[in-house]
């Protein structure tokens, strides 16, 4: 895969273990609250795991932010 | 598939319609420079399909504008 897509899907993993972090919830309270399975989210915030936007969408909601937030790799913290 | 998620694939892909049109660019444009089909261009523009992360990180790239802007949906277009 090309470096621009595996350096983005790092950042998005490491974007979403720190908002995971920051709402104080473990791989398994984001898999009870998600529905994605905790191996897969382990993988995922290591960036090794392409996933579809609907995912996304889901993961969003369990972390109550905007989608757009989990792309915001340097963005602020939510309120 | 839940409400939530519908929405959120139309708001998507209203916004990608959005900005490739801002980019001046037709389906078969974003089609070359992006690699994704122009027949699935249109449905993910209509909200009747779910993409992965990769597709569009690649969209992203051939508009020209952080990945983040296509999640944006009531944002700003972008310089």
């Amino acid at each position: 895969m090309s470096n621009y897509i595996d350096d983005e899907l790092l950042a998005f993993g490491q974007r979403l273990r720190q908002l995971r972090k920051y709402r104080n919830l473990t791989q398994v309270d984001l898999e009870i609250s998600s529905g994605v399975g905790n191996a897969d989210i382990s993988r995922i915030e290591n960036g090794q795991k392409n996933i579809e936007i609907i995912t996304v969408i889901k993961f969003a909601k369990a972390l109550k932010i905007a989608t757009k937030d989990l792309f915001d790799y340097t963005g602020d913290l939510p309120e």
